[in-house]
């Protein structure tokens, strides 16, 4: 049934082995009386009523994220861009589709205890985005597309400040040297965790049931194995929970 | 079961309404020995691995019409574009990512009689395609995207010669000046009909479930009603059963 709440909007099966869940017996919520905030999926930066600067996240793995802290007890709230994806139970969903959005969502949602930035927000919009369906014009040259930068959100979250998360987590999608790139962003970011990933063609990450990742914490580089997208996340959750130690409410059993 | 089978790949049963349809018998396919070759959905151009230009094309609008053909007895060739539509029932898929993939799909499914070219392709493609992720340098400027024109596959399809189709329809998605828009286009494309509809924000046609068109033909503009995107598709199929007239294989009964 605990196997059931993280797959069920998930429509499979597929490899989540909850072992080691199951032992601890079901009602064990570590992340008891945290909130956390997660973000998944792409966004989409319009350049016309009709066109947008997209990318290929399908949301899997934010949403099973999202649904893992859940499980583990924490009030998850899911800041979403466009996906095909139901909304997990048990988790509030707020859906967007900018980057500019995306931030504003987060935002709102603040403060929380727990950040982890899943989302392939776009790193530029467009600049200038027409009202008006842009026209092919016979002999006129195309039109060139320019871009500014969009929020960042993961170096918004990662600030030092008064709503700073206490534990802040990016993921880093990599094509080409991803473990050095990672150590890079999370010290540019300065977020606490980074989950890097290979999103070269041929991983079949991006739109797939598995991942491979490189968890950077302050402790250096940990490689995992290759995992179901749905093990990873409860294998990040249970890391998260070990991280905040003892539950906040061990004591209190008027949870629901 | 007619509408069962056009419904089928729909999964909804809204607004369709096939009296007319029903009262000349399930068996009449007046489009049966004739061939027909349908084009849906966005194309998505790659800016690099992980990023794409993308439309709001959800493919409803060219599946229903593939399906309606297929009803009335034509042997359908849809060439889609990334959608998340099964296949519709008795129709030969192709799926295709990129505008040049959907010419050379298109080309390979020639010679038709009927042309529909219902997808949204991509006017214009990245002009560079980046191998590898295309990373945020700091301080740098955001990277400028150059476009070029991508194949006009309606233009293609319009022009004489010996693998003409007898009928090319074009689509118009028009955010301003719908009719003018179209009546333009059907002549700069050398196409027989055009289909022009409204896609304006607010609208909710790409991606609603209706559509309200007008269909330009040599005898000027025809305004069509409101109409569920199944309900369109199957008068837009009658009308090309009419102007075909008598079915290649009126004597026949050979046809499964």
């Amino acid at each position: 049934e605990l196997r059931d709440e993280i797959l069920g909007w998930f429509g499979q099966d597929d490899a989540l082995n909850p072992a080691d869940f199951r032992s601890r017996g079901e009602a064990w919520e570590p992340l008891a009386g945290r909130t956390a905030l997660v973000t998944a999926g792409p966004t989409h930066e319009p350049v016309d009523p009709v066109r947008y600067l997209g990318n290929r996240s399908s949301g899997l793995q934010g949403y099973a994220i999202a649904s893992a802290l859940a499980v583990l007890g924490a009030r998850v709230t899911l800041v979403s861009g466009p996906v095909m994806l139901a909304d997990p139970a048990g988790v509030d969903v707020v859906r967007v589709e900018t980057g500019v959005e995306m931030e504003r969502a987060v935002r709102t949602a603040l403060p929380v205890d727990i950040a982890v930035c899943v989302a392939a927000v776009a790193d530029w919009r467009i600049d200038g985005v027409s009202d008006r369906k842009i026209k092919k014009q016979a002999g006129a040259p195309p039109p060139v597309l320019t871009l500014v930068s969009n929020p960042d959100i993961l170096a918004m979250l990662a600030a030092p400040g008064p709503e700073r998360p206490a534990l802040v987590v990016g993921f880093a999608a990599e094509t080409n040297d991803v473990e050095a790139g990672a150590i890079t962003k999370r010290a540019r970011k300065g977020c606490d965790w980074i989950v890097a990933n290979d999103v070269s063609t041929g991983t079949n990450v991006m739109g797939g049931q598995d991942n491979r990742v490189i968890l950077i914490t302050e402790d250096g580089p940990e490689r995992w194995p290759l995992l179901a997208k749905t093990d990873l996340a409860l294998r990040l959750a249970e890391r998260i929970a070990a991280w905040f130690g003892t539950p906040v409410m061990a004591t209190g059993g008027d949870r629901v």
